[in-house]
């Protein structure tokens, strides 16, 4: 008998008609013979909503707090699905991130999973039922409610189909129907991806790609817990995210990637001494802040630029930081650039292919594009270009490299 | 150094501005050296709208889901006050019924209290925070969340007073300044009472006062836990609730209280047989619902009419339940009249003094009120009467027990 865990995001789960087809879903599956757990976000715009709230009290709530009263929005999503689920006539049971035996680090807003003790899952599997599980919480070793910060429901999903040696974890979307080889809002070329590989969707997943978050890609890729990626609301094959195999060798590039969400930072005048970069990228770090490209720019008088880029929410923070240090050794200057677009191409093919590198920058330069950064690795190449150009950009380089139907 | 729990209703923290009125008003009480600790109830409406929300998907989800999802309410409160708290420069933190060591049975929807464990609340009030318990809800030993029914988070709040042993539980009311000796819209002479007993205040509370929660008054009583009720948004005396003393006992009445939120249901032709009273309320109180009157009027053919009153929003289970009886009992009949009206009187002077029943009767006599049930305690005298007359029979017990200012 096999083991499907779901999980549903918030638009999936956004209205009561919404939650009454997710139920009919999971129920038409479970009808099949298949063992069945259920995921769940917050009900669209519910953790807007307490944000917002929370907010007009103070502009920088402890974290702590925000954990617990965000928790609220899977809770009562979960709660609801079950509801309507028992509706159906098929036992089901919503359990909290502690029910469901999610025990994470204290690190609040972006808590790691520890372990899944799976016993409460088990007995509710094991006596026929449906655990509706509240996504992107869980409770540290002491007794905290905690949240997975984002992607959080992706991540408890993928967490709990490897606690429970699932089959597979489907991840069910309302906006698409699969991963795509660009974001079709900018590329109307772009078409649905039938299997790509761990690392090709984390790369994607890493730069921008919004299908799936990188930490539960990456977390899948660890276990091998295969993916699908399919619609919530029609049938659909989807995609389906597995170990690499030899065919997607053949393709050189898999998708473009674009991403309006990162800002650049660049602290001016950096006296060239050792160790600068480790205090920077070591206190961000410590801040959870995900740093994406670094560069530095050797100038006149023993100084240089160096310039890094984060995610956008998290650009004030990173930049407090920064002229904190700048400060402290005696830079001249931080500047923040926050919106910046970046463009990737990304291939597990490219490892046996030379010259993409070239072949990209050539298409960009064609186009009068202008390359600030630059970032590759064994399966990607980035570049920072003006947000402006990004849409030119991406058209490009989806027909470069032959990705349209 | 004394100390206070706070307990706040879901009106007074029914929006932001009043949160933080709320906020401002702990804080003002715990800078003057006093040790606090809040508790609050759902936000005006959250409980509704979540209640509506699950009937949209079953016209009667489980208690055990339905437990999960309204314990939401209060938790979301909580955070908000403790964040409203926070930004006046005064460590909170909110706990919810768990970690608030609120352990119950596992009665969902109508829990009971079965102890507190208060390390987490001393652990914070000793490091001079201020705790803030989500209301009306527990865990049950299962790990089950658990809500405490109607009163919920009056009766948290009393229970942590004790557990505690906290100098006194200050009930915030939004709507009132203290408790009166008559509902004011409908005795317009009514005036507040300084100061009353634990046993007339349970009367009232159980008579359909709506001020305190019966439960709530009776755990301070038993445990002698002063209570006190004020305005939450004005200065005022209030009402301070507290252990007979001699000079309350000089008044003979000291309330009038009205209760349009009864039903009665009439088993009519029961054979007269020993044990049929014993069937029915037994099983109506295994469903946890209080039965209030019970009349039996014995008539011809060894057949007997049995008469008894339920909260309004318990009748159709009740109705369900006497009719499955009145089947296997070969009565002829069962009759739900949805809507009576009570009248009662309170006072602990009655005991030293006789004819204050005459005296009431009297006085509905004059105005052509029909009794149509009567039950009497030590210290109260119930009438059950047309729900149109209630105003008028009120007005007049007001007057003839000289409540007026």
């Amino acid at each position: 008998m096999s083991l499907s865990v779901y999980k549903f995001g918030g638009t999936s789960v956004g209205s009561v008609e919404k939650i009454k087809k997710v139920a009919d879903k999971v129920v038409a599956d479970y009808r099949k013979g298949t063992k069945v757990v259920v995921v769940v976000s917050a009900m669209a715009g519910e953790t807007d909503r307490l944000t917002k709230m929370a907010q007009s009290f103070s502009p920088n709530p402890s974290r702590r707090e925000m954990d617990l009263l965000l928790s609220n929005g899977e809770r009562v999503s979960a709660s609801f699905l079950t509801i309507a689920i028992n509706t159906l006539g098929v036992e089901a049971s919503s359990l909290t991130g502690r029910q469901a035996g999610i025990v994470t680090d204290s690190m609040h807003s972006k808590a790691r999973i520890k372990r899944i003790d799976v016993g409460r899952l088990n007995e509710i599997i094991g006596a026929g039922g449906i655990p509706v599980v509240a996504g992107f919480q869980g409770i540290s070793e002491e007794s905290e409610v905690t949240t997975l910060g984002r992607g959080g429901s992706d991540l408890t999903a993928v967490a709990i189909a490897h606690a429970l040696k699932a089959d597979q974890c489907i991840i069910c979307k309302d906006d698409v129907d699969g991963v795509y080889t660009s974001d079709p809002a900018v590329v109307p070329d772009a078409r649905r991806i039938p299997r790509i590989s761990y690392v090709e969707m984390l790369e994607m997943s890493g730069l921008g790609a919004k299908v799936l978050h990188s930490r539960a890609v990456e977390m899948a890729a660890k276990y091998e817990v295969p993916i699908k990626v399919i619609p919530t609301f029609e049938e659909g094959e989807g995609t389906l995210i597995v170990k690499e195999d030899k065919r997607m060798e053949s393709e050189i590039v898999s998708a473009v990637i674009t991403d309006k969400n990162q800002s650049k930072i660049t602290l001016l005048g950096v006296p060239d001494s050792p160790g600068i970069a480790a205090q920077i990228f070591g206190r961000i770090a410590k801040k959870n802040i995900v740093v994406d490209m670094i560069i530095q720019n050797v100038g006149g008088n023993n100084k240089t630029d160096l310039s890094f880029t984060v995610p956008q929410d998290d650009a004030a923070e990173a930049k407090v930081i920064a002229e904190d240090i700048a400060d402290k050794i005696g830079a001249d200057n931080v500047k923040l650039d926050p919106k910046i677009g970046k463009i990737s191409v990304v291939g597990v093919g490219m490892r046996s292919h030379s010259g993409v590198a070239a072949r990209m920058f050539q298409a960009l330069a064609d186009e009068n594009i202008n390359i600030m950064m630059i970032s590759t690795s064994e399966i990607k190449i980035s570049c920072v270009i003006s947000e402006k150009q990004l849409k030119k950009a991406a058209n490009v380089l989806h027909k470069v490299f032959d990705l349209g139907a």
